[in-house]
């Protein structure tokens, strides 16, 4: 694996191999010796985090699991504003000049899809010795996202297999969801239950795929019957900023919503949240969203440990 | 002290036991020995300047204190406007989101008052090994100026009893100015001496709380007056993008000006300054405004130290 | 040296100095061990990269050179905008107040003309142990730019002295190109050939320059002519934001107008490059574009090593 672009790279046993190098990373992390150990491990190391789109939170989430396992990061925030893509320089220069200062690896946040796989191309025309993290390419994919999602049911539920797992809020556009979806459809056992707005709901290539691979998916009547029997809840916000809107279905996942939710269940979102759950929820031990934040600085330290080499 | 929210917080054997604590790294740093040590002293420590609004000046000097004991930083410089608050995220889910990242201390500069309350609130309630200090948050506070020119004072007199502390410029706007006023207050002997335009007199507020702690306090009637006999000359500069105005009285300190201030005393001011001081005056050896910014960072370097424990 | 101000301070025993300090430092930095060993020499150290106007490519040149050197960094993207400069502060108070930081280096991209020698009287004016390094300062200069392309020809050539120079594109704006024909003109049989659109010619002063120092220089008639026996082809960007404009010439070197070029012969550009060399021409050996990024990092770590002491 010299470059992570998309969910698809990792198969099954992959994944397995991901989640349980992951488990060992964080428990010596969560020791005090074991965090001082570990910034041993990539010493030296630079990584370069290149956002043509701001985002604070992902950009933080790489470069503190970066600074954790001792490297050094270099950062642009507005890449697409500010620097010479302005004047016409194509991606490809840009990333091939950036080469030329000896990054290990480089994140990439493009707002073109395809644009973390040209940068890869381009690292491998020239021969570098450098690694592409997709951290999003427009409406393509977002890796790392992906793979702490499914991390976070793992790690809260013992599993994947056999589990029930609920996807609400703007299914048609959640590129989040989507892949999410693709990678929960390996595992053995799983179902689906949807619940969206009419305006929004899971796309035909999505539905045709769960059906071909006779992955078994219903769409919910309403939260209750959504919530109950799920193992995962996994919420998202309607992208108003992408024109979405829902004017039709209140997904608010309040405290009377979580009654519906069996013990030992979860509530995931990929966040931001406006208000499709409320505050009240955070204090509940199912609210797992938080927790899934951190576990996707996990994920991000154990993909650049194996980057490193 | 698990946070640093206002200037309030510090009594006097607090400013006393930070004052001297700062006296003792100051002279450790600056020997080359010294300065090699404390670079030991936060060693894997790990410090996010989280600015809503930019402040080039304050994020350098937070961060250089960082970097100066052998922190690793992080930082955004326009969070307001880059990240996921324009999807409508709450300034606590941000904070939170940004606590599992595991950051020893976040410096928090917002654009609303109370921001680094809130901020320190959902840090306590979800139990988050993290430090908030509040630097500046709308009309609020910035407690470590107000502790940096409180320093500077004790630095540059030996002493902050008995003295008498001319205060001028834009005393119904500037947050400095008030924040100074009132730790003042706290100590014995200190008279005031204000001199300011009309339309930008200090607020009854501050009036009030002097008459009540019996500080003497006075307005003068033009420059001579404020600066013969006084030991500290505050200047602050006319905040014009905030709507203030001066066309009545010209506050310019010039060299002319500085033959009023008796031999011991200093200048100090907040920075920016536009022209209230005039450059000619940065030679006179009273000008103490670069050496207040060098004990800026010098009282960050002495509390991120005592944060980190 | 305390600052790099203009290619101008550089005679020709001290370029030499600089390229061969360059040679023994980059042959240390490709082997493993070596690059480790370099992370030691300028530990502990401060690098400002302060940065009026953005420029990303720039700014992770000398942030990474800083990174290879063990040295810490701050940088600000667009201090312009960002920074106190908008209330109304001059460039000296800020650099005198970044100086009171502590960092060894600043290095400097502002939009005046002027700015870094600025930034330089007032360091010296204060006596600051800090070294400015001009990245950059309006239509003024970019010294590190020439001393890059010159360190280029030096290293893929194996000598500066006798050759044969073209240079073509916007010679009117080129703060780069009038950089490089300065330098090349210290050197012993150097011939030069230019090639643009009638309305960007050289300026006077340059052609005079040349004629004063009786060094030999003629403009092509076209393509075929300029490239044919010339040793370096120096290929510029039609700067369209500044205002210029070619209609009239079609300086495209593509893979057919390589053929006109000998054999051992380099193209450079300072990049970035839209499409006035096709990124066919990419995979010839000849085409030294982006080793000549590389060479610019190589540039920059040796001479913030020796600013360092």
């Amino acid at each position: 694996m010299k470059h992570i672009l998309r969910s698809q790279q990792f198969d099954r046993p992959a994944l397995e191999k991901l989640f349980s190098a992951t488990d060992e990373l964080s428990a010596l992390y969560e020791t005090p010796a074991g965090k001082r150990d570990i910034r041993k491990l990539c010493e030296g190391k630079l990584l370069f985090a290149v956002f043509y789109e701001p985002s604070t939170r992902t950009r933080f989430s790489f470069c503190s699991a970066a600074q954790h396992l001792g490297m050094m990061t270099l950062q642009t925030e507005n890449a697409k504003e500010f620097s010479s893509a302005i004047k016409g320089e194509t991606l490809e220069d840009s990333i091939n000049a950036l080469c030329q200062y000896d990054p290990d690896i480089i994140v990439l946040r493009h707002h073109e899809t395809g644009g973390a796989d040209r940068a890869a191309a381009v690292v491998d025309r020239f021969d570098h010795n450098v690694s592409i993290i997709n951290a999003g390419d427009g409406k393509g994919q977002h890796p790392t996202q992906a793979l702490l999602d499914l991390y976070t049911i793992k790690r809260e539920l013992g599993r994947i297999d056999d589990i029930t797992v609920t996807v609400t809020g703007d299914l048609a556009n959640g590129r989040t969801v989507k892949s999410l979806v693709y990678l929960l459809a390996k595992f053995k056992g799983v179902k689906f239950v949807f619940l969206s707005p009419e305006n929004l709901k899971m796309e035909e290539g999505i539905i045709g795929h769960l059906r071909e691979h006779e992955v078994p998916f219903r769409e919910a009547r309403n939260l209750e019957d959504a919530l109950t029997d799920t193992d995962v809840a996994y919420w998202t916000r309607i992208q108003t900023e992408r024109g979405s809107s829902n004017t039709t279905l209140d997904l608010t996942l309040g405290v009377p919503q979580m009654k519906f939710m069996k013990e030992g269940s979860i509530v995931l979102h990929p966040l931001p949240r406006v208000n499709e759950i409320a505050k009240e929820v955070d204090g509940d031990k199912r609210a797992a969203y938080f927790r899934q934040v951190r576990n996707g600085m996990l994920i991000r330290m154990s993909l650049l440990r194996e980057l490193c080499g």
